[in-house]
Parts: C-alpha cells; structure tokens; sequence
C-alpha cells in the first residue's frame, strides 16, 4: 500500500501532536515538519529522529539539522496539515499551497472560509471526502459538536445554551493570565455558538464564554431544550457509545480537571493527553424537556484525530466510520 | 431615639463586615463582639475599639482586653447577628438564644430551618418584620434573588437555568484549593437553585456550579425563560434602578472580577468591597423570550446590607423601602 | 502656610495612590491629575472630586470634566510626580519638564539618570533636598534599603544575597502569567542589587529574581553576612523600631501574604494597603555572622510615602526626620 | 538471573511510578501492588495488568480484581517499597515488616530513624548495601544532594544556604493552596537542612522555605561558600557531568518550571516526568567564593531512581555506579 504522505507546517502545541499520530497510522508517513526557530520542541523532535525542513522566514536554527528547506516538503507531500498560530494558515494557502496545488489542512483558529468544509469526523466525515482544503474546528467547537450531534439524532433539539469556562493559557504558556480573577467574554453570544453551525449547519445554539486561572482544559456546561423528552440513564448510555466521548464517575474519584488529566498520565496515553471529551455521570441531569450537563475538553489534543480522519477523507478514502475506528486503534482513544 | 442593640457573634469574613456596617448606621449601637481566638482579626477590632465579649470556650486571648462574657453581651443586647462557621448558628440558637430569649439572625451556612424566614431585603422584607428567627441567605442566592427578582416583575420568568462559576477560596484563605483546575460540584442541580426558592417561593430555578482557581468573586450565567419577551436595553435599564444591583462596562474598562476589585479600591469603599451585584452591559443578550446574563458576586460583603435590614425588620421597623434606603446612605451603596 | 502645589502626571497604580496621600498632607495641595484615557480609574477619580488636566494625546475621554490642558497643569505646579510607565519618565521630562522649568519626581521604572538621586527617605533624605529631579526607586528596591539600612547601622554588612520572589502582576491585571508555574530571571545579578546600590552606594548585595502565580505582594528572602555578630531578639527590636518596617508574627496568624492584606483590610487603611514593609519574626534567624530573614513588599504602595517626602525634601523642607513623622502620621504609617 | 521480587504498597503518587519503573528494570520483578480504596489510580493499575493485594483495612474495591492479600503479597516479595502516607511507613514497619522479617525501603515522609540509612544514590550507596531498612530521602533533600555532593567534591564546601520555593499541591490534588498567596514556613531553618546532613552527614547548610500556588515542581535558589574558588564555566561542566542533573538553557526557551515540564512531555518521557534535577545556565554565577544556582525538582518523579537502586543495594548488588548506570538505561534518565 502506497501510505499517504504528509506534512506539517508550524511544529507546536497542536502540530508536535499531529506528527506523533501521523507517525502511528499504517497508511501514513510523516515525510516532515517545518522548523522556524530554534528551541526545545524542536530539539525534541530532533531526538525523535523526525525529519526537519526551514521555513523561509526561519530564525537562527543553531545547528539542527535540515533534511530540506520548506519547498522540499511541498513537493514531497501529499497534503500538508498547517498548525500556525492564527491567520497563519489563510497567508500560507494563499502564499503555498494554491500555487504548489498541495492539499492543506487548516485548524480551528482560521475563519471558516479558509476550508471549503469545516470538519468533525463524526459530524460529517462525508463533506470532507476529496477536498482540497478543509478546516478542522477548534478544540471547544470540537467538543460540543461531538455532544450535541449525539443528542440531536437521539432526541432532536431545540435549543443550546453552553458557557465555555475556558483554561486561561496552556500549560506551558508564562505569559498570559489571569492569575487571580474570572474574565467574561464581554460579546453575546461567543463566536462558539456560530463556529458549531459551521459543521451542524442547523443547530440552534447560543454560547457565553470565560476565562479562568488554570492551564488544563476547558470546562462546559450545556443546556439543551430536547424536542422528545431525554432520560439521564438513557443519555449516560448514549455517550458511553459515542466515539471520543468518554463517562467518569465520582466513584472513581475522577472530580476534577486536574484528575482528568492525571488518570490520562495513569492510562500512560502519549503525552498523557485526554483526547475524548469527558462528561460526568453525575452531572448529567434532566428537568423536563431540558438535558444539562457539563463536559470536560483537553485543548491541546481533542482536535489531532480530526486531522488524522481528515486527512484520509481529503486524500480519498471513502468510509468515515472505518477511518475513525483506524485512528482510534491506533491512538488507544475510546 | 434609642438605638437598637447589637451583639455579633462570630468576627470573621462577615461577621467584621457587619460590626463595621451596624457603627455606621444612626439607629444602631455595636454593643460588642465576640472573642473567640487571638489573631489579627481581633487585633484590628481592638485598634477599633470595638467592645470584646469573651466567648465560653475560648482559646487563650493573649491579653486582649475583654468587655466582658457572652453571657454580659446576651444581657445587654436586643439582637444577635450569629456569623459563626456553618452549623454552628444552629447549634448557637439551641444553646444560647432560645433559652435566653433573645432575637438572632443566621447566615447562610445554616439550613434554612434555622429561621422563620430566608431574607434577601428587596424581595421579602415585609415577611421578616417583627420575627425572632430569621436567615439571610448566601452571597450566591442573594445574588441571583436580586436580579430574578427585578426580572420577574417585569417580564414574568418561565424558568431559570444558572451556573455558578464559584471563587476557590476566600482572598486571606490559603490552605484551600483548587491550584490549578475546574471543579465541577458532581450533584445536580446544586443547592444553590433551592436555596433561591426560600427566598422566591415559586421560582422555577435550576442550578450547577462549579470551583476555580480565584479568590475575588463568584461569577454567574444565567438564562431565565421569560413569560414576555425581553429587550437588551430595557433590562439594563431595569438592573440600572434596581437596587444593590450595578451595571458596568467594557468601556470603563472593567472588564473582569479583577478590575471590579480594583474599581471597589479607587471608589475608597469601606475594606474595599464591592456589596452590588456587578452586571456587564455587554454580557446581557436575548434571543426570543430568553434572556442571559452575566453577574459577579462579591462573596465578602453582599450580605452585609441584608444583615442590617434583617435587623431592623425584626425589631420592628415596618417600612422596607425606607430600611433599604437608610442601609444604602449609611453604607454608600447604589 | 503657602502649600506645596503638587501635580500628579498619570493616574495608575501609583499615581492614583500618591494622589490619595498628597490630598492627606496639611502642607500640600494636589493641583490635579492627568486623564489620558477613560477607563474605571478615572469615573473614581471624577467621583472624588480630583481635577483632571488633559493629557496631549489622549485618547477620547468620553465626556470626562477637564480643568484644563496639560501645559495648564504645569503651570500652576511647584512640582510634578510623574508616574508614568516605564520609560515614559524620561521622555516627559525632556519634552516637558526641563523645557518649563518644573521640578519632577520619577518612578522606579525608570534608569537611576534620569534623577540626579535615587531616593529612599530614611536613608538618604538629605541628598533629595533643593533637587530639580529626583527618582524614587522601586517597590523592590525600597523593600531591600529599609532594613539593610537599618542592619548596617547596627553590625555593619560585609555580603548581602537576597532572592526576590515576585507577584507575576498586579491585582487588577488580567493579562500578564504565569498562571501555572515559577519563572526565574536568568540572568544573575538580577537588575535590584545594583538598584539598591543606587541608594546605598557602597552596599555588597547580590541578587536572584523569580516570579509566581501571586497578585498580592513581592517576597524577600535575605541572607546578611554581618561585621558583627547579630542577635535574633535585637534584630526584632531593630526592626521594630525602625520606620516603615512591621514585624508581624504566626501568633496573630498573619502566615503568608494573604493574610498582610487582609490585616490591611481589617485595620481600615486607605486602598487597603499595606506600605510597610513585613518582616516574620518567626522568619528571622541567624548561623554565626549571618542573619536571615524573610520580608514581604506590597508592591502597590510601599514607594507612596517615599514620594511624599520626596516632595518636601525637593521644595526644600530640610529635616528628614520631621518629614518622614509627618507623612507617616497624614497615613497611618507605624 | 534470579529476579528481585518487589512488592509496593501504596500505589499513590511515588508508588504507581516505581512501580512502573520496577517493570523496566531487567533484574526485577514487580510481584504486585496493594489497594486500598477504588479510584481512577487503581483503574489504571488494572488496566495495566498490574496484580493486586487486598490492604487489611481495605474500603470498597469496587470489583477490583486482587490477586491475594497483603499477607500473600508479604510472603512473596524480597523487598517492600513503602509508599505510604506520612507516618504510615514507620506503623507498617512495626506492625508488617519487623515481625515477617521483610526488608522495606521508606519515602521521605518518614522520620530518619525509621531506616538504618538516609539514602541518595549517587552520594552514599555503599552504607545502603544489605541493609534491612532504608529511607529514601525527599524530593527536595534529593534534589540539594545531588548538587551539592557535586559541588563538594570539586571545590569543597565552607556553607550552604537556600531557600525552597515549594509547589502548594501536587498536579492532581484540589483540596490544597495557596490559589494567590505566598506561604513562608516561620520556622528557621526548614526541616530541608537537617535533612540534608542525613545523607551528606557534614555539610554545613541553612534553608528556608515557603510555597507558591503552583502544581509543577519545586525550585530552589542555593548560595554555597566553596572553600575553593568557583568558576561558572567549570561549574556548568560539573552539573553536566553529574548523573541525574540537567542543565537547560535559556536559547532552548526552556525559561520556566512549566517549560521544563513540556519538554518532559516532547521528550516522549513516561509519565512526563524530569526525574533530573534541572539547573539553568543562565543562572549560575559567582562572586568570589560565593557559588549561586537555581535548581528545579520535579517532586513526582526524582526519587524513583533512588528507590530502584536502593532495592538493588539492599538485596546484595554491590557495585553502586554499575546501579546507577542500569536505573538511568531502562528508565531514559541522563
């Protein structure tokens, strides 16, 4: 089997995970990633023995070694998955990848115009199949489109109401805070709510958002008007068989962000991250018609298997379902 | 005029609060507090000159000088303010006020059977007057009565779904958690929502809350289904006359629970605290009959002004309005 | 008595303070403040009735009251306290203060030549005296002359090495980390031993510098090596005795910094501050020659009262002495 | 080769790593762990197919498969690792390993006197060869040791003194703070000098201490007075020589305690531990006789090793060096 060849543009919190998945598929090579300036991440993956290529614009590189420069990667790929920091991926396609006719993978903090779908794999693996350009949505859109499109086949739904409580920085980020307060997304609704209708085109959602002092992950709570009438038991049932979507319990002493992420260390995961969006058994609750429960989302990695998946449907491979169940075997995700 | 007697009991968060709050107000005498431990809080109350009872089982008082026993202050008081740890009022009542006749108000730690009413000023006063027994409800549930409250009166409310998003700890308290996490409360819906409907009889309310790693205030989401269908600008400018209730906004640059705080400091308020619920202007949208909002609680001091209206209730004064009126001069509150 | 016109050029964390303070001296007269944009600080100072200059490029003021421009401030000035941020100092001064001939008093964020002292009142008041530009070190640096001045004095100081422990921001600052993590400087001596040397010329100190997910207050961890040998119990007295230096200790349960600002709470001081700087009685400690202690620095307001005397020491009040008494008594200083 | 059989009890925050790290040993066999609650640890455990021991006083294993009691654990090990909680090695020692005559090794939480040996590999492997008892010193005693033992041996050492700037709560914990304070222990020295001369018996060192609200690692900033004149070159040649001590530097962006752990996770560690004591270039320095450093101590993860090799000691293996160098192989340590 010829293995589809990938690269990846902007090694950071989101691309150093990429290439560990690509790196596990069987049908995927990690031709290599592009280097821009000199610092541990880079030195990591050079232990790794995973090829480097320069960026144009590359700062000192302090004697890495280069298998190639930028241009290389282009030629050598099939697609390349573009993890720069917001705006980046727009100025690149524009720049890179129309010219060089590559396929590129865009992530969640490009506007939507940047792909011709926005993508969830569960949600619509379909619409992804053979396209050249495609957006894989932000950890948080990720997050509520798994849930939600859950619930919708099940029970239909109304309306949503999610708060995001948002971690303030990512673990290794020193340099923003908050350090002591709750900072309001001052913008109603958030710009969740209308970046979720970009993959459930339909769905009736209204969101506020937050920031807190934590580096974990992000938190929701989500209301759901049901158009039938939703049982706790029957829902607890319903996430524990959606893919990505993992149930804890307090039984188990799982209680917190930080438990989460510490049974992910436990479970000895990659990076010991937690890439199902986790929900709590016993704060999934029901008045009515109405469905509430919270959710907890790993920022830096719930979005690398959407990448994978959309990898394999931009590049032609046809049935969703078995993409998905490939990228989970191979990244151990329930 | 004779002045109504009080005697604190307990001088901790709200307890000092409210001993600074009673010498303030022109028809209330601070007979004096109790002396439980030596620590700072009485070294203060001692610069202040503020009257010590020394309370039975109390450790060694390093040579504070005491006013006298808690026996002395139940003799000479009309009314307790009973802000001793949570249950600890209950026990209190049992042992010392009922036997010795005395009036006494609880906080909201106590169950709410403790009293014969759960009292939040400007929505049940009338039902305080003249009582024995009477609870002042939490910082939270004084906050979301406040506001549901005034939006009631206008719009009518179908139903109500709030998320506590609630500080970890006190400012000066450093043995509690969370560091660095989201702590969701694993039990729905939160007590909070019952807790309102003491107050609220009939308020359809449902609750969850959740612990961050912030020590300034507790932040509120709310999403009340109203009977009418609401409108942005006139419910700000509902919350605009309501009182203890004050609307700020990003242009002010108050953008967060931090620079309300900071703009608590700058207004020179007594220990700097913030006693209204904040609204953002920004952060009040509807969409249909559904109305959202954001509040932020300041844990320490909402429920100081409620305390002095309880207390005058409960002595006599019959007229609300006025009693809220007297409490707002007196503690420079809008 | 001719009061000493005072101008305030920037109304932030210092400004705002030093404008509080100098409205508190019999012989000062604040003349008034500038207003550069709109934003909480200024609604505050607006509320207290402080007069506001506009600032040359300010930014809209959103219908603020102005008493007039800038250049009117300067004019009718004896002095400016210029609390601008870092930098901005030394361009006012050569854009504004040396063309009009206006004496000027800077911050600590600035280089020490933009002085023709650096200042720190109880140890080198009568170098500031007749001066047109004085510089008033940092909350930092301040911290470190106050006892090592006081030490010195006592068992002459062969080696100072003190490591700083710094808040990552300011209470109200809700964009700067680490909200998850110690940051070290790295670069060693850190910038606050020369600083100190600023001050007291000839003293031997070294200095580390990390920061911390705190808002509150700077720690100080001292390491002196004395001429003559130090005594635990006299050096409390020393300090005890020496202005602007507190001993606190764990009997009154004032165990962390936390609990400095709630005891500032607690006794009623303006902001809440706490200018003193606090030294541990139980964190005093000595091997041979050496002496060890710990001190916390609130970071807000301990330069305050440094600029009030600076002031009069510039405007030519010649006793050092007498200044510092008067300042301490307009604010409550031990 | 006859394996070493090792049982663990306490599968918490140490034990669940050495238990890891006894299944990468080649010499060793890890017979099995003991439970005593169910929680997401022992899910884990299980997950792994790591056996299981019923603790006597065992609460509900929740279905938990065991694979015996403590007393058939007791039965088939050579050596215990205890892990317990604080005070519980020194019970289980009387009451389990005294009367069936099994070796144990004990964590820093113990006293000194529960082992015949205070322990740090590189520093005293030789007095730990077939003892009965031996205690595995701190996270942070470990950590002093290892540099310290160091710098002795090149330049010898007239005086230590350093201060510990402690992480509140481990990652997982959310009971415990500070969440925005500085917290000094009021106690001179900190246990952490004393502690130190268990192990290196003669060295002359002070410490103080005080916790930050951070989950990350310890830091340390250390002040030595060599006998022999120190050089920042020389010194950095030493640390990069000395086994289980990392130098990083500031060019490879690794600026912080947070850094330091996403480099741990880039580097594919397991778990994402540092068990290396890590020092920054950048800030080592000197001046005359006068050696600074900061340290950082990843305190989930550096005794790991030293247990691993204290087993190896205390069953017979003579050669300490040869220990040390088959630890760091199979666990990736440099």
């Amino acid at each position: 089997m010829t293995k589809i060849k990938v690269g990846i543009v902007g090694y950071g919190t989101i691309g150093k995970r990429i290439a560990d998945a690509v790196r596990l598929q069987n049908d995927m090579e990690l031709v290599g990633v592009t280097a821009r300036s000199y610092n541990y991440r880079m030195i990591s993956a050079d232990l790794k023995k995973i090829p480097m290529y320069e960026w144009p614009e590359a700062d000192d590189l302090n004697g890495l070694k280069m298998t190639g420069t930028f241009d290389d990667l282009l030629k050598n790929v099939d697609i390349i998955v573009d993890c720069s920091p917001k705006k980046g991926g727009a100025e690149n396609k524009e720049k890179y990848y129309v010219p060089n006719k590559v396929k590129a993978i865009f992530q969640g903090g490009e506007k939507p115009n940047v792909g011709e779908v926005s993508f969830v794999a569960q949600c619509n693996y379909d619409d992804a199949v053979g396209r050249d350009y495609v957006r894989v949505v932000s950890c948080n859109t990720t997050g509520l489109c798994r849930t939600l499109n859950s619930i919708k086949s099940k029970y239909g739904i109304e309306a949503v109401h999610a708060t995001m409580i948002r971690r303030g920085a990512d673990p290794w980020d020193i340099r923003h805070g908050p350090i002591n307060a709750v900072v309001p997304v001052l913008e109603l609704p958030s710009h969740h709510g209308p970046d979720v209708q970009t993959v459930l085109k339909d769905m009736p959602i209204f969101t506020t958002a937050l920031s807190v002092s934590s580096t974990l992950m992000h938190m929701h709570t989500v209301t759901v008007d049901c158009k039938e009438k939703p049982d706790v038991d029957e829902v607890l049932k319903l996430f524990g068989k959606t893919t990505r979507v993992r149930v804890v319990d307090n039984a188990s002493m799982v209680r917190s962000t930080a438990e989460i992420m510490e049974f992910a260390i436990d479970s000895g995961r990659n990076r010991s991250d937690m890439p199902e969006i986790v929900v709590w058994k016993e704060a999934v609750g029901t008045t009515g018609h109405k469905l509430l429960y919270m959710q907890a989302i790993h920022q830096e990695s719930d979005v690398v298997c959407e990448n994978i998946d959309a990898i394999r449907a931009m590049t032609g491979f046809k049935d969703g379902k078995k993409s998905i169940e490939m990228t989970n075997k191979a990244l151990d995700i329930v």
